[in-house]
């Protein structure tokens, strides 16, 4: 994997160009992506060209090659939401992400495999560990990408568990942060109070670092020794939901990461936590209906039956059931500050086990709560099955406090790599 | 005017069919247009033959005629934000808001002015009471054309003082529902934690009879005798900026509605609000530089001067500073709830006075605060200056208590209506 930060770092140094990283980005796409499936739109020719802007040196970005889903708006390259309704589709503006990243100096390298409209129908990208797996979904084209080398920075989005999951499957970190630190302007919406826009690339550094260049916020978490964190293993009522390989990953995380030092405690959550995370599905499929009208109403036929059932049921919830599962919502996030003022973060899945194969893309039953809580969360990368799958386990921070996120997700990641 | 409770009762009973409407609408648009310029575009063979439908028939929206500023995306309409950026500009989705209205059974018969990108750069468009003076912005188009008969039902948008504003200068019933009740998706962004949708139409029961329908929610306000409310009389720091005439006119409000019945007291605000007043700036500031970041870096020259100049000066805005006024925010809506316990709603100026001359669109300055906490506002129409310009008052309810507002604004509305 290219490391965004390790190509920084090099470019600093003058030992690297942003144009010979493009290179490097070719050699991987040539080798992988007929197998790997990760590109919706790739456009070699146009980063080349703005690789070798002289205006790009000491950006924040450094010229760096990024990769959008292709659910996030682009001005300069067809914009399809993974949909047949869209296709040809080029939006008037780029997403304000998107212009974020170009005004941090990055270089665009083209837009990633979403599933349909950023729901459960697969695309074309298949697991770069193992072709016969899913790399999750649905930023599947964003975390396969990065896994396979071919990117070092891309974004996607999570309205259930759409970053962290994909993230844990390609065995890349991927960064949701607090809800809106990203800005979801421009990007398709299917739920405006869950959708979060997040970050990934090979490591939590490489998260730390592209986020905070974008946003301008300090993020970054390579400067110096990281402080060990208080953990709360977090095992949720989801946990007999969990394979035991997943079990033990949680496990070995929290066992390696208190030897390393951190102070490791386990908090079990309220029954408010619960009921919120059944809220979440109210919620994203009453919003989905009204987000999702315009193709409900006059394109039903070319939206996937998957798609299409999930509508046909949100068509039912009432306003009644919306509003009390945003009243518990808000129970919940209060519930949640109050349980972790002890803890700096939660340690607890990225997903119910490894890839599952092709045909789905994974549960996100372990990352619903979550987006609903507008939490920050990180998949750490590090563990595997028997199989070599990856095994991704998930730190949650407090909202607003995405550096302290990061922070303990890099001491984890750590503490994973230097295991005996 | 064109009451959209009293068109759609007169359907309801027969004597009336959608398609005559269109008509009522024609007649008002050949004597009015050419001097108050509402429309960016108008479609009145498209609304005729949709008024024909048949399927309109129990309709929540009874086949009645809409018209959506024109941020606000239509497929079958072209969407320009009032930017020559966008100069043909046609989108391929509608927004949630138009797809909603459709499936409520509503009419699209056209896009209604906005200011440049819903900032400060008038439209074309000129008051209906007096073609010397501004109909108020950014939501100009669909305030004036309610106002002059043309439209019996308008959305538009607020960030600053964007709905209720304009509704107060043209003496029309504007409601902004509380923050996310009306979906913003599709809706051109300038700031995403502010932007709320909102309901142009002649009178209370109006506003609030289409945004019952639109939404599917329990607002309509027509059904019986509305209960006095407790108002809370609320002055804010910036009494001193309003014209003798408008304070007049509150406190006049305040007398009718007493006399009416209402308990009428009255609330200073505590500091925290001036400070979130304040913040608003700051948040919509920054939001802004993100929101258009594309329009900013890659069409500056193509910007109007105001709108470059506030960009300018938002590109200064740290993120500290951002996150300080977010913080400061969340105190003062947990302040204003408190303050709130003792009553239904406030009672403050819509405006600082009357509409002021073409040239700017006023300002929105006891409007900003409000569109912050997330309040649903009402803005009451029926008194008048000495120029017989339409002064209105604001109606401001809790957070999610859109009903309650509504009443109350009723309330009021009949109390100024039937004095002696």
């Amino acid at each position: 994997m290219l490391s965004a930060l390790d190509l920084a770092r090099r470019i600093d140094a003058g030992t690297l160009t942003p144009s010979a990283v493009i290179e490097l980005c070719d050699q991987a796409i040539v080798a992988r992506e007929a197998a790997v499936g990760a590109f919706t739109t790739l456009d070699l020719a146009g980063a080349r060209r703005r690789a070798a802007d002289d205006a790009l040196k000491g950006a924040p970005l450094h010229g760096l090659p990024v990769g959008f889903k292709d659910i996030i708006d682009t001005a300069d390259l067809p914009t399809e939401y993974g949909s047949p309704i869209y296709a040809g589709n080029r939006p008037r503006a780029d997403a304000a992400l998107v212009a974020m990243t170009m005004r941090a100096g990055g270089v665009m390298l083209g837009k990633t495999v979403t599933t349909e409209l950023a729901h459960l129908q697969p695309g074309k990208t298949r697991n770069p560990h193992n072709p016969a797996h899913t790399p999750g979904g649905s930023s599947s084209g964003s975390a396969a990408a990065v896994a396979a080398g071919m990117l070092p920075v891309a974004f996607g989005t999570q309205t259930g568990g759409s970053v962290i999951r994909p993230a844990a499957f390609c065995g890349v970190a991927g960064f949701k942060p607090s809800y809106k630190l990203l800005p979801m302007v421009g990007v398709k919406c299917f739920s405006w109070h869950l959708d979060t826009a997040g970050t990934f690339a090979a490591g939590v550094a490489d998260v730390a670092f592209a986020t905070a260049a974008v946003t301008g916020r300090d993020l970054r978490v390579d400067r110096g020794k990281p402080v060990a964190p208080r953990i709360a293993l977090t095992r949720t009522h989801l946990w007999p939901e969990a394979s035991e390989a997943m079990k033990g990953a949680v496990e070995t995380a929290a066992r390696l990461a208190a030897a390393a030092g951190a102070h490791v405690s386990e908090v079990v959550l309220p029954p408010i936590l619960e009921d919120a995370w059944r809220a979440q599905a109210t919620i994203q499929d009453y919003e989905a209906f009204r987000a999702l009208a315009f193709e409900y109403d006059r394109h039903r036929d070319r939206i996937a039956a998957i798609t299409r059932k999930l509508l046909d049921h949100a068509a039912t919830i009432t306003a009644e059931d919306y509003d009390a599962a945003r009243r518990t919502t808000k129970r919940a996030r209060q519930a949640l500050a109050d349980l972790m003022a002890g803890a700096d973060v939660m340690l607890t899945p990225s997903a119910p086990g490894a890839a599952p194969d092709l045909g789905s893309t994974g549960s996100a039953m372990f990352n619903r709560l979550w987006t609903l809580m507008g939490a920050p969360c990180v998949n750490v990368p590090g563990l595997f099955d028997e199989a070599r799958l990856p095994l991704g386990v998930q730190i949650v921070g407090r909202f607003g406090r995405d550096r302290a996120a990061l922070e303990a997700a890099l001491f984890v990641e750590a503490a994973i790599a230097d295991r005996p």
